[in-house]
């Protein structure tokens, strides 16, 4: 796609999530030991299930955004190294659900869970790892923070089947769409954000900023990731170009070539959609018309929107080494489409 | 069956959950309200879905032993009706995934929720009612009550998978039989009941007692539910007999009738269980081939051992009207297959 948004007015390095990784790795280890200890179980198919996506080399984004947020304000205990395990607890569950939900057979370039072990113990397992995020929660004892991810948990769901109810409507706004991926995405990043200055005490305003950060940084994420759908490489993803063309999955570039779409087009869009022709040479098609329509500068442009949000989020905090970590984490975001 | 379990050393009438029903029925109808009120949500599938099932006749049996045993301690306030609900929603969205799993046509004589709505449908939806169950925890405020709720999430989802790793397997012995069902069944009553205490402030010992009460009578619970899918009426339970037989359950009936069975009979076991035998005729093979064995009445005696197990916890408390309904509950679970 070759589309640089420049955020900051200027030439700048490719982005990285080095200083978030340098800053956390300690913190990070002990989450990694947490994660293993806690998706242990005496019943063999729990530990095997729940690492084959684990270990299956996610980032770790949202537990390393706790920890950076945590830091930032001098938080001292162990409750932040365990609130970043919940996290990522609660997106494994979410993705195992996910991929039964979806009826994915691919994910981070392997075989999805339900593949390998059936749909029955993506669900179980995912249930699981559910029940030992809250646990996690529990013993950290925060009251706050348990309310931020517990409601995080009802929202994520709601957006699940926000988005099922509205599979394969091209008619969707875009509004609608925010709507979907704010509940289903950016919750968690919000989540996530903001128990680090809960656990740590921090104000009323400090809470407020990481929130909005964090849920800024999700919407960026997920539109970006929509975005390279259609235009990044395999390699990089962990997922083929098209995946979500031949899942039928209404992303806002499919949104936007849409209503921008000729009479001629929207029928395309209908047939590829609704009625699943999604051959390859459907799929150059879909991006030839994306193209045409700007649809993918523009659905970067609307991420770069909501990292420009996230960014002011975390102007008014003091400069500390975790404030600049996190702000390079949009600026990686975004640039993953370069 | 007309298997008579004499509890009381004296013939007695027919048990029933009246005392219990009555005791509870004003902070139960504040149940319902908030069941309504915490299953809402602007995306109508949810409720839809939620409502399914929830409005399908179940006996709100484990809220009302929470209400009870809060009761029970003098508790005041209103967080009991919270965590009742949390209970019923936890429930809930076990059934929902339960009929995912065990790919069930029929739940409580109405079609289940994955064959209206699909699989996708309930899994998120249970999901979703999962997260209301946190959140409610979470106002209630007591971190000993979400202590003890999220770990029995955990314990009935080990549970789940602990039933699926030993599906079809026939040489399942008892005691593993019963390991799966104390996690997936008994471990919520007991849960349920444990909470009551908990918000009440009530001794060590009461809570004990309570939490061993509910652990022994959902075993005894689980056991006449088992017994009474070769015995009962399909008008009685909103499930045809042979309902887990058809799906090749192994259930304690069957593990006892083909361990004490000849060579014979366990090929025909074999036949039915893991090659799916399971027509008209071999189902009546197999409740004839439990009398013979004596499984279904040592089933109720095993239901029955647990049941006075339970009774027994309860005793060293002081004598009040819900101790009494409570102790009802026992006879009632158990004369189910009389």
């Amino acid at each position: 796609m070759g589309v640089v948004l420049n955020l900051e007015g200027g030439k700048r390095e490719q982005a990285s999530i080095a200083e978030l990784i340098a800053l956390t790795s300690a913190d990070l280890g002990r989450v990694n030991e947490l994660i293993l200890s806690k998706a242990g179980s005496d019943v063999e198919m729990i530990p095997e299930v729940a690492n084959h996506l684990i270990s299956s080399g996610g980032k770790r984004l949202r537990p390393m955004v706790t920890l950076a947020a945590a830091q930032m304000f001098g938080y001292a205990g162990d409750g932040h190294v365990k609130l970043a395990t919940s996290v990522e607890f609660m997106h494994t569950a979410t993705l195992l659900h996910d991929d039964v939900v979806d009826e994915s057979d691919m994910r981070r370039g392997r075989k999805t869970a339900r593949m390998i072990w059936g749909n029955q113990a993506s669900v179980l397992v995912g249930d699981f790892l559910l029940g030992q995020a809250f646990r996690m929660m529990v013993e950290v004892g925060s009251l706050d923070a348990l309310d931020i991810l517990s409601t995080a948990a009802s929202i994520i769901a709601e957006g699940e089947v926000m988005q099922l109810a509205a599979a394969k409507n091209l008619e969707t706004t875009e509004d609608e769409h925010f709507a979907v991926i704010k509940a289903k995405t950016a919750a968690l990043f919000s989540a996530a954000a903001e128990v680090g200055p809960v656990i740590a005490g921090a104000s009323r305003n400090d809470r407020a900023a990481l929130r909005s950060y964090g849920m800024n940084l999700g919407l960026a994420f997920q539109l970006i990731d929509d975005a390279l759908d259609y235009g990044g490489s395999s390699k990089d993803l962990g997922k083929n170009v098209g995946d979500d063309f031949r899942e039928g999955k209404v992303t806002l570039p499919v949104i936007l070539a849409y209503r921008r779409g000729t009479q001629a087009e929207r029928k395309f869009w209908k047939a590829a959609i609704e009625d699943n022709r999604t051959d390859d040479e459907s799929l150059e098609k879909a991006i030839g018309l994306m193209a045409r329509h700007g649809a993918i500068s523009d659905t970067i442009g609307r991420a770069g929107h909501f990292g420009g949000i996230a960014r002011d989020a975390l102007a008014p905090l003091d400069e500390t080494p975790q404030k600049a970590a996190l702000l390079d984490v949009i600026d990686f975001c975004i640039s993953r489409v370069v």
